[in-house]
């Protein structure tokens, strides 16, 4: 039995491309004790791969050339060395860019198979534990505050407003294009949304905060960011999960509106979840009531075949998915 | 008797010349109940000044024109309508830029008269109280931990780099020249200092931080910060307390190594200390028994006579002055 592997190649300066990557078939891998061989039926897209894909200082050792893709996977145990998990289980784990994998049963989380799948690997996963770490433990809004969010239409984004909005803050997104401005206010419910793309951006996020702004959860930097600085409310707090404006930049953009965190004493704090492991019990299950209750909302966007999945990734790097970027493996 | 007053005239654009203040001569006025008439012995000019000319929005309302300009004072009393103070007590407060000030008894501080009076507008006073608040609250540096600051020769920095000794911290100052570095590592007892005009200051900063910074007290903005934010490590901390490289810009500054907030993870919090006014008292405590022990040393730049003032200011935000920057009203 073959298995497909892409690896990292090459690493890319600037926007990244299909050279970046190589597709290998090798032999399915045997586990050993304590591992199981894991069937992944959905690998997860990620902005931080493009991180990892490159050299320079991150938070994270990069990915390794000629190596398989790290990534976020979900899919279905077919053999077991580890009395803990059974042929059938579905886990969630970090296999990579391949359509099989072996991992120490520890290294994975065994999920309720009466959910979806994939959910795991969006707002019952790595993007809601995001979300719910830098929304509640650094932006802490209180009732009636007013939230917004950049990259509102992504698999954290849509999180962020809708937990927002179940802790009776004012969510507002800003996200590219009418389409998805129309679906972060319909489908899921935020109380408005800006087009970053529009030449009017810093008037229509006007308008759309007449109150100001009490917390900034930013995924994308660069302009957006400095279009909100000065929109912040006193004691604002600006939690940084992602860059995605800069990952490509070669040359960084200079943000100008700096002072405003002196003016408005504005507490600004970057974050990585995988620093709070502590904190995924808990945040997974307010996400499992919210979306048990149905207030957790949320479409895909899923590329089909491994082979599919760097210009997936790509795609997702200029925002054309909407909602979490999935590959389906099976 | 005569008091001689300076008034904020017109609001500068960019740097600020002798045309924003208008000197005036009135009456000595008299107190009311449960005031006191003081003669202030020194003025204290600081930076905050600045943002008070200007109309753009900041963290306090404008200074208003033809008024008094805002500034902390050190006096005696020389007339008492309360019961509190008596002729002959000597008091801190807020009386501005003229010879004799009315208050409310409330709004003074009575000091000890053993302590040298102009101490209370430097070390034992608000610049003291900014740089503990910023330092200890904020950057909260342990023991053996880097903590980085600039305008390190000033009545604000000069205070952090000591106060960060005392705490077990290496003190790493960025100041204005040889002679100020010479200063601020002799006299003061910080490990190191960069000049911040040196065409390699990256390189010198690196050299002077070889572990990395985990606190970064700013008191400048624009290039030095820019400077710095590479050199953070992992959970820096960053109190934003001054951005003087920006109040005369008439352009402001694109800070590019935003990125390091998230990769690093750093939290960058703006403060001014008038929204901690429950931390003065345990703030004065500490700086008082550190200066006791010896611990707290500093120079002092006395401009002589109340005409002088604006003079002094400009050389101030220019960063001529050692230390405290001072007026002496006798």
């Amino acid at each position: 039995m073959k298995n497909t592997q892409i690896l990292l190649a090459a690493r890319p300066r600037g926007f990244p491309d299909e050279t970046c990557f190589r597709v290998v078939e090798t032999d399915v891998p045997t586990p050993k004790a304590g591992e199981v061989l894991v069937k992944n039926h959905f690998l997860s897209l990620d902005p931080y791969m493009r991180g990892r894909m490159s050299d320079a200082k991150s938070y994270a050792a990069p990915q390794p050339l000629d190596a398989v893709m790290i990534g976020g996977t979900a899919g279905e145990v077919v053999a077991s060395e580890d009395p803990g998990l059974a042929i059938g289980d579905r886990v969630v784990g970090m296999l990579g860019w391949q359509e099989y994998g072996v991992a120490s049963a520890k290294a994975l989380r065994k999920v309720d198979p009466s959910v979806p799948l994939s959910l795991y690997l969006g707002a019952l996963g790595m993007p809601g534990v995001t979300a719910y770490v830098g929304l509640v433990d650094i932006g802490a809004p209180k009732e009636g505050e007013t939230v917004v969010v950049s990259a509102a239409a992504g698999a954290v984004g849509s999180v962020v407003g809708q937990l927002a909005k179940s802790r009776g803050a004012r969510a507002v997104g800003i996200a590219g294009g009418a389409d998805k401005c129309a679906y972060v206010t319909g489908e899921l419910g935020f109380d408005a949304c800006v087009d970053y793309k529009s030449p009017t951006l810093r008037e229509e996020l006007a308008a759309s905060t007449p109150g100001g702004v009490d917390v900034y959860f930013d995924n994308v930097g660069g302009v957006v960011l400095d279009t909100v600085l000065p929109r912040l409310n006193t004691f604002a707090r600006v939690p940084v999960c992602g860059l995605v404006s800069q990952y490509n930049a070669t040359e960084p953009y200079g943000v100008r509106a700096f002072g405003a965190i002196l003016v408005s004493r504005v507490k600004v704090q970057g974050f990585i979840v995988t620093d709070h492991m502590e904190r995924w019990p808990e945040a997974l299950r307010e996400l499992g009531r919210l979306h048990a209750a149905g207030g957790l909302r949320g479409r895909e966007t899923v590329a089909v075949g491994l082979r599919n999945a760097p210009a997936a990734f790509f795609g997702m790097l200029k925002g054309h998915n909407l909602g979490k970027q999935l590959v389906d493996l099976r």
